[in-house]
């Protein structure tokens, strides 16, 4: 089994520096296209068969070191009772935004075995079918970032709703963000006994927010939700976008690995957590428009950065773009294994 | 005259902090909106006694500390020779993106007085009306900001085709980069002899790049921009936002003062610029849906912090937000000066 993903989660020596890429299934492999070419996206994500199909493409096209399960982060929000929709130009829509007592008391935490079912299958099916080649990551977003959704009914700009209930209302925020914890807690809870072996929780609008507004609104849940999941036994890798303000905060997460941004420098960010923290992260996506050679000079300057940390799962500082060259992708994961660290 | 602005940029001692906030001519003000409501933006921009009019509005109805020239950072790229067009919906549009050289080089550097008397004139007008009632900041986009709008042709997300360009062809970019300084400083220079009394150039896009991309691609230009505006003697305020991660590197960039964005703690962003440099923001602007109390500790937090650098002009930390409630951007001046830095 190859479990230098696993190792490295924990801080442990591993033969090289392990890579996996945000977005790995999807929209820039033509493999994915093609079964997007008869399926929606929400269905898609809900045909177990299907999502561990797509799960399990770039396992063998970009030789990454884990694979994460294609789905989506508004699932468990669907499953809370909201309608979900998306849109091919605006994104996720999710009609009757969240913003009031009455529309938070309506929303459930939901059973993933129940609510979910296609999530945990998912999860089976890829075990079996992975047969232990590379681990397999779970995932949630993150309460805050699925709270702004809910609360700004699809994606935003500015997240004005959002922040007014945290400025204006911030028992009812509380409230939400509570209610999010809880099914955050089950939902991935019911991803690991299904079989996850790592999960990674996305916090993409943590970064929206005045490092004072985070610490107070939004650390305190994030930090219940890790020391919960804590008690599964398996890695948690807390991931936050644009995270260069808030690294301090960051920090003290409880995660075991911190997943950064490319806005940031890798020195800099392991300063800021500190030698002991395991980072993932953190090439630029656009960097994957570069011609190889360039690839692999970016690849080896945050590798011989991440040395400092007390380990390094290398990945992009965001999804993957849809336009990117799938050789390029292929590139990346060749040069952070021949030139990550060794033993 | 009130010239604690002025001296503030300067880092000399001020009787109390100076504020004045970014868009503060702008839609969330109903005197701005009753003249929107019979003249479109461009012409507004380019109408020298309308956009005079709007400039003022703010300084009567909030008691800022300047004055800011109504225009658009796209006004000089349009005088490039770009066709300019605003959508409600999706922004400023401009019809064939600069991707390739012949487009680079059929940019002119357009001579302002020649090619964009409207903002000469308005400086002018300004400057007598104010009666140096308050001093009058002129401003320009930044090279990197600019060069996004040209290359994207319009908002962008993931600026895939600018970092297209920085990444796959550094001599075009560079180019377009240099064409772009030369009319930044020819700009700035014209409004300052027309009679601005400081300027600020907006990086509003530099914190989408890796703190090693800014540092290669961007800030030598704007290094040479500041430094060529230096000779002028007025101060010269660099915005940068998203700047948490770059600071280090913007430190360099010879501005007098810098400006951040909210997404950074002012204690942070003064122990990396250093406590030599003068400082302006960074409240939210969706702080302003605060009660007024809230908004007063909030401005007393960060006044506080503002402390440890040389010198403290108060602002957001980006543009108000068209919903915000005029009273509290009042209220905002009026903590600032009532809780600021004293002789």
């Amino acid at each position: 089994m190859n479990d230098t993903f696993l190792k490295a989660c924990f801080g442990e020596k591993v033969e090289y520096t392990p890579v996996w890429i945000m977005r790995q299934a999807g929209r820039y492999l033509p493999q994915y296209q093609a079964m997007r070419a008869n399926v929606d996206f929400l269905t898609l994500c809900k045909t177990p068969e299907l999502a561990a199909e797509v799960t399990l493409q770039p396992i063998e096209i970009l030789g990454v070191d884990a694979a994460i399960l294609f789905s989506d982060i508004l699932i468990p929000v669907e499953a809370m009772g909201m309608h979900l929709e998306f849109s091919d130009k605006s994104g996720p829509i999710l009609s009757e935004p969240v913003r009031n007592k009455s529309s938070v008391d309506r929303l459930i935490i939901p059973d993933a075995e129940d609510d979910m079912p296609f999530v945990i299958e998912a999860i089976k099916i890829l075990r079996e079918k992975l047969r232990n080649k590379v681990p397999l990551i779970g995932f949630s977003g993150a309460p805050f970032t699925l709270a702004t959704y809910m609360i700004e009914g699809g994606s935003s700009k500015h997240f004005i709703h959002a922040k007014k209930m945290m400025f204006q209302n911030n028992r009812l925020f509380n409230y939400l963000m509570e209610k999010l914890s809880f099914t955050i807690i089950s939902y991935l809870s019911a991803q690991i006994k299904a079989g996850a072996q790592a999960v990674q929780i996305f916090d993409t609008w943590a970064g929206v927010l005045s490092p004072s507004d985070y610490k107070i609104s939004v650390l305190p849940h994030v930090k219940k939700v890790i020391s919960e999941l804590k008690k599964e036994g398996v890695p948690i890798i807390y991931f936050v976008n644009d995270c260069a303000g808030i690294l301090k905060e960051v920090k003290k997460s409880g995660a075991d690995v911190i997943g950064i941004d490319w806005k940031v420098d890798m020195a800099d960010a392991i300063k800021q957590l500190g030698k002991k923290m395991v980072v993932q992260g953190n090439l630029d996506p656009c960097a994957l428009f570069l011609s190889k050679e360039e690839i692999e000079e970016r690849v080896k300057d945050i590798l011989w950065k991440g040395e400092a940390a007390k380990g390094h799962i290398f990945n992009l500082g965001h999804g993957i773009l849809p336009e990117t060259p799938v050789e390029n992708a292929i590139a990346l994961v060749e040069a952070v294994h021949k030139y990550g660290r060794r033993g």
